[in-house]
This record gives C-alpha cells, structure tokens and sequence, in this order.
C-alpha cells in the first residue's frame, strides 16, 4: 500500500525532487497535502526565517542573492520563498527564478521556490507557511522569504518572520518611499539599499529620526544598514546584524513570543479554511444559492441578512459549545 | 428612541456630512452598522463603477482627478474611493487627500474618501465594498475606486467594478511594468499614461498584441488609450471609452454577469467573516488556546490536528444540513 504523502520520506532523505513535488503537493492542496504537513510538523522549528520585503525596484531579489551567498559561505544552508503576488504589475517568478539560475542555482545547500498561487481565502500565506515549514524540515539553516512589500497579504507574510528586514533605497519616489508609522514596526533591521545613489545618507537619517519617534518594540532598536546589492558592499554587515538579532531574540523570550504569535495566527487560519470549505459546499450542495444571488441582485433581499441567516447556526453551535467547555459536542 | 443607525436618514436627505460619519461607522463596524448597509442596500445599484489601477507612480491620482472633472462637465456626481493599503510603501491617504483638495474640494458633487482601514479577515475588500455601496445609495452617478495595483486585495477590489482601468505608463522598468497575461483580463480599457513620454507608441503595441494572444472575455476587446494626465490630454476620449464600455455591457448581459459575480463573492466573504467572529469568540472564551499554541509551538501536537478537531462539529452539522435541504435546523 502506498504511503498517504509519497515525497515526505524521500524529502526527509534528502531528495530534492521529492522536495519540490512535496511543496506543489501543499501548494496546490492535492490529496494527501494534509498528511505530509501534519508528518513534516514535529521536524520543523530549526530553521530560522528572515522576511526581505520592499518596493518594486528596491533590489530585494538581488539581496536575498548575496544574503544567501553570505551564509553559504558561512556553511549554512538556506531555502528561498519568492513571494509572487499575482499582480498586474510584478511580472516576478519568472525573471526572478532566471536571474537567480545563473547566480545559485547549481549549489545544492540552495533550494529556490517561486509561489505565484491564488487561493480562495489567505491562499498565498498558507502555501508560503507551508512552504516554509516543509523546507524547515529539510533541514535548511536559514529560510529567505522575499516578497514586494505592498499589500495586506505580503505584509503579513514578513510579518511572521523571526528576522524582518525592510528595504528602502533612495530617490523611489514620495509615494513609494514613505514608510508609515504603522508598518516601521514590523521591521527588525532596515537596509538602505543602492547605497551609491544620492540622498543615502539623507533618507539612513530620516529612518534613525522615525524610529526614534517609535518605541522599539520588545527592547529592540532596529538597525539601520546600507548595502549595495549588485556589488556586494555591505552584505557581510547585514548578515552580522541578523545574527545579532537572532542573539538579542534568544538571550530573552523574544524568539519565544514570535513563534508563539506566529503559531496562534496559523491556526485561527486554519481553522477558518476548514470552515471555509464546509460553507463552500453548503453553497454549493444544499442552498439555492444561484437564486438567492439574483434576489440580492435585484434589492429583493439584502446580503447582510442572508448571510446571519446562514450563519445563525453556527451560532447557536457556538452557544452549545460555550455551556460545555472544551469538549465538543458528541 | 434613537434609530440603530442615526446617520442613515440624514445621509440619504443629502448631508454630507452624516454620509462622512456613516461611512467611519461602517468602516470600523461600530454598532448599527450592518443595520444601516441593511438599511440602505435596496437603495444601492444604480451607481456605475469605475475601477482605476495601476503601478505606483503610474499617476492613478491625476487620472482619477481628471476623470472626475470630465465626468462633472457633464453633470454627473462622483465619488471617490481611494484605497490605500497599510502598506509599508504607500504613504497614501494623506498625501492623495491634499493634492485633491486643491482641484476638486469644493466641488459639491465630488465626494472622496481614503480608506486605509486593516482588519482581520479582508477587512480592506470589505470596508471598500460597503463605503461603495453608501456612495451609491447616497446618489452618485459615478463610484471611481482607486487602487495601487499590486496584491491580491486590490486586485479583488477593482476586479469586482463595472469597469476596469489598467494604468500602465512608458519606461518604469521591467518589475514594475510586465503585465501579467492572468491580470489582462481584468481590464476593461487600458490607458497608456504620462504617454508624452519616450517608449509610449511602443507600450501601445505591446499592449496591443498582448490582447491580439488573449481572447476578449464576453466578446468585448479592450480599448488603449493614451493619456497625459497633468495635462488632461486623452481625457475625454478616455471617458467616451468607458460609456461605450458601459452601453456594451449593458447591450447584453455583461452587466448582469459582472454584478452577480459581484454578489456572489461578497455573499460568501459575509458568510466567512461572520464565521470567523464566532471561531474567534470561541477560542477566546472557551478552548484553553493559549496552552494549545504552547503545545503545538513545543511540536507536541500539530495544528493541522487542531484545526481539524475543532471545526469537526462544524462537519457534522454540515451533514445535517445536506439531509434536512436548504432550510437550517431548528
């Protein structure tokens, strides 16, 4: 009898053809998908992830280059999660998986990923998470996720990164450059990229006076580095600050508080993609669903009220299950 | 006995200043606000939506100025829905909202509003959804929905408009600028912006052969206009572009097709965040979630495990549900 997820034991052996039909099993949720994640699970927790997020034009596939030649010369290996939002404008996985063959592909401690999927609800994060956990239980020291930084999507994303680092690079623009208080928080180091260009300096003083306008979250004060991606200056100190980092995190609960974070997000999602299919069927199987939409359409019902209606039982589940704490009902 | 929803009646009398608090209520979802969408969705449907996208820098802004004046010289309202997602690199809303109030303030007419909301669950789709929805019951002849391009939210945000404008412009680079065969289809007119530049002739013939390889999606193939926005060169015969657009869909069942599809979507996204509010209710008071993230974090349980316990009653009721056909247990 064949095994439920066939790529797990070849991956975990070490193949890396396993490895990528294993990520576009869970990429695509074929059958079997949950079984390889729930048999990868008690593997992961190793690997270390740095979220590298910026503007178009901000260099980001150039850097996460030279970061990953950094640790490789530094003998760890590492796993990159290009982020393609299908997107009007990012043409991405395909130029960036080209440009990349020349520089590391060949190195076997690199393993290369482009996600390009839609899904229905929070398709792309749950393949990147998963993504990111099957090549954590490759074994990769080090997971690069790369992704535009434009959009709730990508920005969540980083956002659950051990390491996120946020690139700006002078002279974008005001509509692309400005970096809102908001979103200054979720960065943990901050590269000035293209560091030749004028107005470096200027814009490594702008950020030092934001962030001093922003408590430092968790006693962390992010750094502030400039690189040059395409020539490799600055590289090496980048990644000294990462490790930096990664010390300050482990020497208190940080490390600790943001995979705790990270884990309770992942499973309020999934949770919620399990309910979502069930709703899906509902709609599709047991509803007059096609007629309730030509009512709604034609103002002979309101959206907000079918959809309480539908729902009204999962409230009163939801009531059921508050009286018998912690068991669900038989 | 105050009304669920006070601003409601006086928004539709034409205050636009009760329409200004409707919107922050609904945007926020504040108490009696899904009462006031319920109240005023069977006023909603007779609004035409224009939805405007493109790169940063692409000038989205001036176009959405400029449509606006064309569309006021001919006597039609307007409403303006700027999405600006917290994003780390937008810098939006602030800076939208001050260049427009030099031009179009003033104008009663003229209605805009940045949103620049982030909540759970496609919070963004959905407060740029109802604040649509508002403008149209409200009166507007016109709801132009601006939007940056680039992620899933956005792109959902304008795929669901009557019709849709792909703003592309001359020289941007090759990231930012490679539309996406997926993402063509999305666009109902494309517009060559800041077209007195170097390259614009030769974007107009990519554009063009682009769209000679995809088929026109309902029969209708997409037009290519060129614009200079600061100028308001093209301007008009952009508009004229988006009426024929108009007379097109509504000439055969385009538009019922567009706005079903429209509905059907948001039905579901309704049902999934109303789903969503019970699952976080849940696990806030009745699961012991806390100990459960530390046990999955210490890898001595798997989430994929988890989720699937907690959403099983949720299964079994969607059998009952399939026996007892359309109509939810008593």
């Amino acid at each position: 009898m064949a095994s439920p997820a066939p790529w797990v034991e070849e991956a975990l052996a070490g193949s890396v053809r396993a490895l990528a039909k294993l990520i576009t099993l869970v990429e695509n949720e074929m059958p079997g998908s949950t079984e390889a994640l729930r048999a990868l699970y008690p593997k992961t927790g190793r690997g270390y992830t740095i979220g590298i997020t910026g503007p178009p034009g901000s260099g980001k596939s150039t850097l996460t280059d030279k970061i990953t030649k950094e640790l490789r010369k530094r003998n760890f290996t590492v796993g990159i999660v290009a982020v393609d939002p299908t997107s009007p404008f990012s043409g991405g996985a395909l130029l960036g998986d080209r440009l990349r063959m020349q520089d590391i592909a060949g190195d076997e401690g690199v393993f290369v990923r482009s996600m390009a999927t839609r899904g229905a609800l929070g398709g792309l994060s749950k393949a990147t998470a998963d993504t990111i956990k099957i090549l954590d239980a490759f074994g990769k020291d080090f997971i690069l996720i790369e992704t535009v930084g434009v959009g709730q999507d990508e920005v969540d994303i980083v956002r659950t990164a051990d390491c996120t680092l946020l690139i700006s690079v002078p002279g974008l623009g005001d509509e692309i450059q400005a970096l809102k208080a908001g979103i200054m928080e979720i960065g943990d180091l901050f590269v000035v990229n293209k560091a030749d260009r004028e107005g470096a300096d200027r814009l490594v003083t702008e950020l030092s006076l934001m962030l001093d306008l922003s408590p430092p979250t968790g006693g962390w004060r992010p750094r502030i580095v400039k690189t040059v991606g395409t020539l490799g200056t600055g590289i090496p100190e980048l990644v000294e600050n990462v490790f930096e980092h990664r010390r300050f995190l482990e020497a208190g609960d940080g490390l600790r508080k943001k995979r705790s974070e990270r884990t309770r997000e992942e499973i309020i999602r999934l949770i919620e993609q399990e309910i979502s299919k069930y709703v899906h069927k509902m709609l599709k199987y047991d509803l007059n669903f096609e007629e309730v939409i030509d009512q709604v359409v034609a103002r002979r019902q309101d959206p907000y009220s079918y959809a309480r209606k539908v729902t009204e039982p999962f409230a009163q589940y939801y009531q059921i299950y508050k009286v018998d704490k912690g068991k669900p009902p038989a």
